[in-house]
């Protein structure tokens, strides 16, 4: 399952590594974060448990090989190559940092060390799965201290890449600090809270707002949140005043939320409903979330949902997958890239991550602070059942609260320090001079 | 299958259209262009087929259903809306632009009519597969009208939103102009052209780059496009050039793009290999690549990825999907909102693309050009098959083709003129005036 679900090359490269004898030769890559999204002092590490299963089930049918062997780049590929690809099963192994961690630019998030064919074609999927879950859980971790602790629920599941990245970044979203999600596929899946009343649809389809807000009441009791927008917002918060409980509150959906919101805030508490929520929702990002906030705005939560689903400003993350190392008959070379402006280093590494600094060292040598590589699939078998998502979010939790202050504000700060142990220095001057570069 | 990917609030408005009564209401509902993304003049829709498919198989599973029967939202629904989801299939009518139509803000893509649950419930998909898939398709266009004639290829799904955002964005792309993709996976599903041949680390696992280009020409043949920037760039053109043929030709990855395509030419010249081709990858977008071509670059074929993948400079395009008409027992209610900053119009409309302007009209009206929503879904069933992709990209280009050609460029001009007819805005005015709005 999955195998196509690659670039090209890979494949290709595959059918060269076969035809030129490569098949047993042993080559770790390595995932790792070259720069960090525009506008972020950290990334919130999600993702591992969708390429877990993806290296576990990674495989091809009868009908993908036929595929691939009619296509004009396989022409000269002979057919035990495609026997291969037939019984093709990942038997390697994957090293990476644990769900919720947050790394930082130069860092590795993980380490496959496998036959090199078996280590080459998962290159396209772990990037795109990895570096998309991360780029959401950064930005709601952003949205969540933004929120100073008002909770922040993630509705983007309708702007986001396609539904399933939707229902993947919801997972995500929870991970670095939402309360919850509108996405309920997600909420089956991943046992995320899940949240939503009604929208405008449910208002226009009465004949007038009051009717619409009564009946609601009668199906959702106290999980009633008036949507209040939908004609005049302050008429609407009159009208849900004049009915009363049942209800969790309002949400307001457009419009200036700081003068409306003190305005509907004096509407409900006028009319007795002094424990009626406040949720504003529409067009929000970290930066309106703090502004509201600071402003002292009566908001009691946010939904944040375009800018949290595309990760709008910052949709892109430079990650790379780089070979580093090859083992070939128990000789050991190791690998790097030196064009000008795209580098990449040698040597399967560990990070140590200490007090007030990241040590990035080579694989085997000895550090202060915790190691953050730990193995997770050994010989093509999990080694044990993965964290759950909880456990994850609380990681995420507790990585962020150990973050110097500066660093979990949304501007971008002095970065935190990662340098390279000297073992690793030495190998990297060695194997450029080695390369004559 | 699919139920429960959606946002809750469709689920608990279905419930309450249930409670109150409402199941019997056909609505209509209306997805639209709100804006056009930032730096777009039109947007190629795309994502039909998968709608189609999406409306075509909607259903709940019995584990779905209780999931949703357990969450404190449904605490007081009664058993006969648990019973309506098992039964719940989508019985009503799609009416679409045809696949790969150029459309602008202001105008309708979709319109849904069904029972009011039915046609509330495909809300958050619809709008997720088609605004992504029609950004992805429209960035498409722009680079590929950048290139003036050069091949463009999608190289993109590492850095898609999901491996699966990958794979539908690189549909999109070949509906927008592209020339092929990179993913596998896209080429199988969907029948587009598929290219790749090797990566960095093809060239970091021998021990020196001749060796690698020599290996992979007898493993690709014609197919070969040695990857010359591993070490240097210049060194690497001078290696596949010694080397000679059989190759298709040389693929720049990294630095100056201008400058090095001219000095790879000559290099390739020099050893009498004229015939063999240059591309570039790596950062492209539709301004960079605009900017090598009227410089006069030497380069053949442009690869992009990262821009073209997640519609990096416009992520995001705001499209709603809001209920325009509501028929309870054969007396038809327009709905419309009219809040300050988001506003909707009423009825189900119709869009006449004259030579030089596009009419919104109310559905059934008369108008001068093509009628571009067409039935697609009637009573549940597909009325006939829908146009496969080639005749898609045709159509796209045929859209392209017939704009203005300052339209077709990439700045942002004066827009394509959409007016509302005289029947449309009476129906506007006279919905706003019995909401008292």
């Amino acid at each position: 399952m999955n195998g196509l679900l690659t670039d090209l090359y890979e494949l290709t490269m595959a059918a060269g590594y076969f035809e030129s004898g490569k098949v047993a030769e042993k080559a770790t890559f390595e995932f790792s974060i070259r720069h960090l999204p525009d506008r972020r002092n950290y990334a919130v590490i999600a993702g591992i448990p969708q390429i877990v299963d993806y290296l576990l089930t990674l495989s091809f049918t009868a009908e993908e090989i036929a595929y691939l062997r009619a296509l004009p780049q396989f022409a000269q590929v002979s057919p035990a190559f495609f026997d291969y690809l037939h019984d093709f099963r990942f038997t390697g192994d994957l090293f990476a940092v644990p769900e919720g961690t947050v790394l930082f630019a130069g860092e590795p998030v993980l380490t496959i060390r496998a036959p090199v064919i078996e280590a080459q074609i998962p290159e396209t999927y772990l990037l795109s799965a990895v570096t998309f879950q991360t780029l959401i859980a950064s930005k709601a971790a952003r949205c969540t201290t933004a929120a100073a602790g008002r909770p922040v629920m993630e509705f983007g599941t309708r702007r986001a890449h396609t539904p399933e990245a939707g229902t993947l970044g919801a997972r995500a979203a929870y991970l670095g600090g939402c309360a919850g999600t509108s996405n309920t596929l997600a909420g089956y899946r991943y046992g995320i809270p899940v949240m939503g009343t009604a929208a405008h649809s449910w208002v226009m389809s009465f004949p007038c707002e009051t009717d619409a807000f009564r009946k609601l009441q009668r199906v959702l009791g106290p999980s009633t949140v008036h949507l209040i927008d939908t004609y005049d917002t302050l008429e609407g918060a009159r009208r849900a005043a004049a009915l009363g409980g049942p209800m969790w509150g309002v949400r307001l959906d457009s419009g200036d939320f700081d003068t409306l919101s003190r305005q509907v805030r004096a509407i409900l508490d006028e009319a007795g409903h002094t424990g009626a929520k406040i949720m504003a929702s529409g067009n929000l990002d970290e930066y309106r979330i703090r502004d509201l906030v600071s402003s002292g705005a009566p908001i009691d939560s946010f939904g944040v949902g375009t800018q949290l689903a595309t990760s709008g400003d910052a949709p892109i993350m430079g990650a790379i997958y780089k070979m580093v190392e090859l083992d070939i008959s128990g000789i050991k070379r190791f690998t790097a890239k030196y064009s000008e402006d795209k580098t990449s280093f040698p040597g399967a590494k560990q990070i140590f991550r200490d007090v007030a600094r990241d040590v990035v060292a080579r694989a085997g040598e000895c550090g202060k602070g915790e190691a953050l590589l730990r193995p997770i699939i050994l010989g093509g078998r999990l080694i044990e059942p993965l964290p759950g998502l909880e456990q994850a979010r609380e990681r995420a939790a507790q990585s962020l609260a150990n973050l110097p202050p500066a660093l979990r504000q949304l501007e971008v700060t002095e970065p935190w320090p990662v340098i390279q142990s000297r073992e690793l220095r030495a190998l990297i001057s060695q194997t450029r001079s080695n390369l004559g570069a």
